[in-house]
């Protein structure tokens, strides 16, 4: 299959966990998903402010994305992407869950049936956006705050109908497998997954 | 332990896998290891330019690198870092392993007992420094030109003295554990493991 029409729009703020932001968008692309980097400011002056953007991660390392957030949202709405994720990193995921465009467009994807995936913090968007009660993990330091509200579940990759949610940088490998697959077919998994040549017994 | 006083250069050129060298840098930072990311421009006038210093990894993603790697070798020449790491992506590793103050840096930090890793097609740093044979593993892609000069290896992550090398994004977690093991003891590396939340059956 030489390349395909599916897409993803990733979340980027301050703070967000590099390798959980890195390996999805690196193995969507791998998979043939045109993948856009949006980056939500902590605060709406700032993304005002001159120069290029940058988003700092939570251990430091510095990305340029690709839009902001606040522009993408405003051109295109809900319509461009097949995919939504939301990266953890408790800074980061503290920004991006308790933006309200952001929430919007959550419920929008949903709303759509098209995939919502976030990892770690990030899953503390299921709860500002109100997504109803349904299976879902997350990492463990933030299971107490979602666990009243959600089917809250250790396993590490979770899917409940177009809702994925992980844990940790540990699960983000399988994370981004699962969501290739939902959209591309497990034979695309399996090819993008060959190359990465993970040690044996690696169970995804 | 709080903190410790290790610290480690992280060479990055557009076309580096960006999972392996984020997986790294991350890793490193969450043990305590001071990371510093340094730009090898694949053309010497490269540096010259105005404006940050952006390299675009193999999947597109944007980094600003810390530094320049022109600068902090004639700056700290081998004496700051106790480990040197080299990331793949066929592109970026050609820029890097070609780099002839690489290539001298390489062999310095063997010389002096330094760690030196690394991955995927980084392991070509190898034999452009004319390391002695000694046990190596690559990217799959890169064996040929590896198989024999070096006692090939398909493990995971091959130690050899100083020399730590591995395979590919797959085992970029493996390879930045052992590093923080040998650095910092094993009770380090579970520490630091422990939050990243691999799934059960993980091998490593």
């Amino acid at each position: 299959m030489p390349g395909s029409s599916f897409s993803a729009l990733i979340l980027i703020a301050d703070g967000t966990e590099e390798m959980e932001f890195t390996i999805t968008y690196d193995t969507f692309v791998r998979a043939g998903i045109a993948c856009t980097s949006a980056y939500v400011a902590a605060d709406e002056g700032e993304s005002a402010s001159p120069g290029p953007i940058i988003a700092t991660g939570s251990r430091g390392i510095k990305f340029l994305p690709d839009v902001l957030f606040s522009d993408i949202n405003q051109i295109h709405g809900t319509a461009k992407f097949d995919a939504l994720i939301i990266p953890g990193g408790a800074k980061g995921a503290a920004t991006i869950s308790e933006c309200a465009g952001v929430q919007a467009l959550v419920r929008d994807y949903i709303d759509h049936g098209k995939i919502v995936g976030m990892i770690c913090a990030g899953s503390l968007a299921a709860r500002t956006a109100k997504l109803p009660s349904q299976p879902l993990t997350s990492h463990p330091s933030v299971k107490e705050q979602l666990a009243n509200d959600f089917l809250y579940s250790e396993e590490p990759v979770v899917v409940s109908g177009k809702l994925v949610t992980s844990r940790g940088p540990g699960t983000t490998f399988p994370f981004a497998l699962t969501i290739v697959s939902m959209l591309l077919g497990p034979d695309k998994r399996k090819e993008v997954a060959g190359p990465m040549i993970f040690p044996e017994g690696t169970p995804w």
